[in-house]
């Protein structure tokens, strides 16, 4: 096993790896910008490594500052979190060439899955359904033109290296095409430096469920459940949940079985997420596969009773997998309280948080790197807290959910919970009945004062 | 289901059955003396009522004072939480006779139980192994020491209106017997006015292990598994953890049946626990039955995935049991963290908490009513916090224990941490090789500065 795990990454998923490596007797390094020095990741670290200024580029996604916190603390593991270098090749290639385990998939897996075009042919060769679309980036606007007829309007044109809604766009009729075409291929130009397109059906009315896999590495490929998604604005994901609301015993496991096909296909190394749109009638089609720990991890660590981070740590360390696939037991979902305005558009709202208390009691979880006193720097992501709950059933957990926010006081601060407070109230979500547009025409509310 | 339940109790308590009741949909006021305006459970509740001084005689433990906030509040319900009113018949009877539901037994299973011989007597009567001792109340010393050579020494004397180790004590010789049978009706009558005194074979050491039971109102009784209590220090039990150490399927099973045949015995009604001592050949033997929720009642929740609040609750109201007895899933395990001062013996610590982060993360529940800033009042038990691990093994709850310890911050006062710390880590402890005497020749030490 590893004695000393460096930690490539901040706030509560730094503070999140931390606490497992200390249950399993590891050692670890927290690095941090200079923004983070009152971060709770970096007090409850072993040791701490100060690796730059607030900006990223200079910081958490600087691979040569990261290699010298690796040297000067002896660390002989890397763990990427999410986001930053997580799914970044490059940086899991100069980790193998220091002789450094990056707790992660390999190089090639990560390149495999990370551009999508490369991952869709992948996934079509081992018979996982995909989205009728473009083979791969189409050449010019013409080729374009005549794929977008081919599979039938509404379609949707991607940006090859896009990810977060940039570089995407819906055209319902052929006349939209061209105004569109030239639009994703800017904005990608702009955001990833690489303007290569390819084209897809749009499926109406879609759910986002993916699955939770693991593999090890003798090519062994369980999943761990669903997670449905869907509740997103503008491709952020705020709500989370398992079991899917949608899904069926035989859903589950046709969806299952494609998931593990897809890791398979790869000889996967590590946990990681295969992504699918779900159509209404109840057919999926593989969108992307994120080779990283995913933000939502804890809704399946709740009703599988496993602690994925450990997982994947033990993967990295050769560990073998052992029994089958996982089916949830009861119900949990997750809330991401971001340091948003949900009544000014989500408008980030950083600053200094005065009054913190997290819910608490049977079946509350809140994973959190922040406290009364911490200020949010207006670097990095809002999310400030995950509020998980577990319950029996969907019923129960949406009750829990709505007395586990109703408790929670964060004051300094705007956040989300306004939003999740009226969204747990919804009559459409506690049926279950939505699509990743739901909240297009969801209309928030300004809270009544107690 | 009843519409608004008052809390007749304090702190964490109060706080845990406000959860509960705010998932049910039912409304909540919550009581308070004067020294507890700023603990969260006034916070949390619906209405807050302030029922007087600090004194517990003038506010917790005042009926007429607590009958005037349900008058008040209009609440059809009263919830005892544990300690104060919760085991006091007359309070019930006064609940009935207003019309209010007293959340808990009925007053002729309270005294059945509340009395020691009685309980003892109904025990023998249901066929649940008793220890041996005289048959009921002592008249005087010369019938004392008799019974004591019958049974042999060791004995035990102790006080049937006793409880948390006062008016007991062992006598190891038959020269020490009227010293300490003078002792024990003193102390029995100064604490409880009440000096009735039997007399019982003392177990040496001996295990500390309950049953948790749960019976409707149809007379229908299962048991939710056991509970190990046995680290205590001076009958003050400051670890619980389920499964025992000790257990075995068969000693399970044996003595599950005779917690149910205890519960079965009084038709009790609500959630209660039937406390055995276990000699190191596995006998067992019946101690005492408390007719309420216990502190340590997380520790089963988190093994059965069940909330007994809401259960007592449901069952109050009159639902069905459902289902049989109850196997644990995992490991829990609580830690009580006292505002007291381990390294010199467990004085006391109320003052101002001024820094407050509580262990979160995967597993870890904390149930507290406390916060930074919050004063301990100190009229009141010393216990702020119960801090609950739940795992899949003994050894990786401990583990997770341990670094829940390590997470917790409390600064302002002394707690009673730096000792769980230390237990943590103690190699006996962790071969699950202990007995209620464990804490007898533990020596606690000053922890090392990081």
């Amino acid at each position: 096993m590893f004695e000393k795990v460096l930690i490539a990454n901040r706030g509560e998923i730094a503070l999140r790896i931390i606490r497992t490596c200390r249950e399993m007797g590891i050692k670890t390094v927290a690095v941090y910008s200079t923004a983070d020095r009152e971060s709770l990741h970096v007090r409850f670290a072993d040791e701490a490594v100060c690796i730059g200024p607030p900006s990223s580029a200079e910081s958490y996604l600087s691979v040569p500052r990261i290699m010298a916190a690796v040297e000067i603390t002896n660390a002989d593991a890397v763990h990427p979190g999410y986001g930053f270098l997580a799914e970044n090749a490059d940086f899991a290639e100069v980790c193998a060439e220091y002789g450094i385990k990056f707790i992660g998939p390999t190089p090639a897996q990560i390149r495999k899955m990370g551009d999508k075009v490369t991952a869709k042919e992948t996934m079509i060769k081992a018979g996982v359904p995909v989205i009728p679309g473009s083979d791969g980036l189409v050449k010019d606007l013409k080729s374009g033109q005549k794929i977008a007829k081919e599979i039938g309007y509404p379609v949707i044109i991607k940006a090859t290296a896009g990810g977060g809604g940039k570089g995407m766009r819906i055209v319902w009729e052929a006349k939209d095409f061209e105004n569109n075409w030239d639009r994703a291929r800017q904005e990608a130009k702009a955001a990833f430096g690489n303007d290569g397109i390819y084209i897809e059906k749009f499926i109406e009315e879609p759910r986002h469920i993916e699955f939770q896999i693991a593999g090890d590495q003798k090519g062994k490929v369980v999943h761990l459940s669903e997670r449905d998604c869907s509740i997103q604005r503008r491709h952020q994901k705020l709500v989370e949940e398992c079991p899917s609301p949608f899904m069926t015993d035989d859903l589950r496991e046709k969806m299952g079985e494609a998931a593990v096909r897809a890791g398979e296909a790869i000889k996967y190394e590590g946990v990681g997420t295969v992504e699918f749109l779900v159509d209404k009638y109840r057919n999926f089609y593989f969108m992307e596969m994120n080779t990283r720990i995913q933000v939502e991890h804890p809704v399946t660590e709740e009703v599988i009773d496993h602690d994925l981070i450990k997982e994947q740590i033990k993967i990295a360390a050769g560990e073998r997998i052992t029994g089958g696939n996982y089916i949830p037991n009861g119900h949990a979902m997750e809330c991401r309280i971001n340091a948003e305005d949900p009544l000014n558009g989500f408008r980030p709202s950083p600053g200094r948080i005065t009054s913190f208390h997290s819910s608490k009691g049977h079946g509350v979880r809140v994973d959190t790197h922040v406290y009364a006193g911490y200020t949010i720097p207006p670097n990095y992501d809002s999310m400030i807290a995950k509020l998980i709950c577990r319950a029996r059933t969907r019923e129960e957990c949406i009750k829990k959910m709505e007395r586990a926010l109703d408790e929670f006081i964060i004051e300094g601060v705007k956040t989300t919970v306004p939003f999740h407070q009226q969204l747990m109230k919804d009559e459409r979500f506690k049926a279950g009945d939505f699509h990743t547009g739901f909240l297009n025409d969801f209309e928030i509310k300004e809270p009544k004062k107690k």
